[in-house]
């Protein structure tokens, strides 16, 4: 494919591919759906928002099985997408999140957060090899309340 | 048109759509200029937030005409916009989108929603054939207080 | 380029013009960074919201600088972006956004706006020519309390 044309598909499907976290992260019940987006050795580094850090498929896994099932309710907005870098099979991208909870206990969360996504070209499209999210906004005292309840039960 | 551009185009002229569809609806005033953004006999379908059903230009042209009179302001915003099928003249496309509104009574309503629609391509662009939204979050209450009443008068 | 290409590295372009443009204002700390994506001569227009309207560099530098001290947090996050024209090296973008603030005095903002860029195509790349913004939903009280105060240092 002529190299201006593949620079725009593979915008595309970066793009997508944040999309497709937000979708499966929000439909609350297929994580295998949800690993499959992340290389086996990803980096998933939500610490800069107080939450865990884990490394590969395994962590992944555990952590949103935990998640999924403890929410009633996800919603989880991309904006203000960009690729801040793209160089053959890498790619570096940011995004802005709005994430909406509501967990089986009644308990609700509201976050505005950055995403920042280093991404790999493979044989199955681009893939998630590093997942990094800052605050936009301070974080409310209720993702605590619910989420460190999943570290707490991994520890 | 080279194909690979041809699908590239057709991805914003349908992402266009949605973006039409959210001006219109926010606009409160061009009932024809919404109507004309679904094809003749388009499926309008929002049962799935307890709101109607209809078919064809003559229900979404009563529907909105009630809506554009009860509303004050709307804001529709939409994120995480997919094509999850492109064949030809045909595609899916699915987002989220964030509605807001305020009705001229005072009555407010905030919405988070997922969006399916499908679309064909017709000698005057893409249009839109089904329309069909389900929620995200919960709906709340004055949703039916604001809309409810729409069908109400359309009984 | 092709055009059929051109035509879609530009969308892309226009897009990114918008994003950086919520990225800076929202670090909170590079003016001159902001400043760049603007033309020299730039018109910016706040007036529909009840805010400042300037011209150029200088003025855009003076109000950010007083804005980027009085904020503790900012997120602006964009939504249904389009591009209207596009006619060359000149171009007319609308999108939506949400704009988010929360002043050191601890007092929040949340504006929902519709923002009209024109852009022009220099040798730096796409910049702003004239920046205008309208309510989409009614501007809360704070936003004046926040933002008149700017203004009243620029008087």
């Amino acid at each position: 494919m002529n190299p201006d044309i593949q620079a725009l598909h593979d915008r595309f499907a970066l793009q997508d591919l944040l999309t497709a976290y937000c979708y499966a992260v929000d439909r609350l019940e297929d994580v295998e759906g949800l690993v499959s987006l992340f290389t086996p050795d990803a980096d998933y580094d939500l610490s800069a928002i107080g939450l865990l850090r884990t490394k590969g498929h395994e962590g992944i896994r555990a952590f949103f099985t935990r998640v999924f099932a403890d929410m009633a309710h996800h919603a989880h907005y991309s904006a203000n997408f960009t690729v801040q870098r793209l160089d053959g099979d890498a790619a570096s991208t940011r995004a802005y999140v709005t994430g909406m909870g509501i967990a089986r206990d009644g308990n609700c969360v509201t976050v505005h957060v950055d995403y920042y996504l280093d991404c790999v070209r493979t044989a199955q499209g681009w893939k998630i090899a590093r997942f990094y999210e800052e605050p936009l906004l301070p974080m409310p005292g209720s993702l605590g309340e619910i989420h460190g309840r999943e570290e707490n039960h991994a520890a």
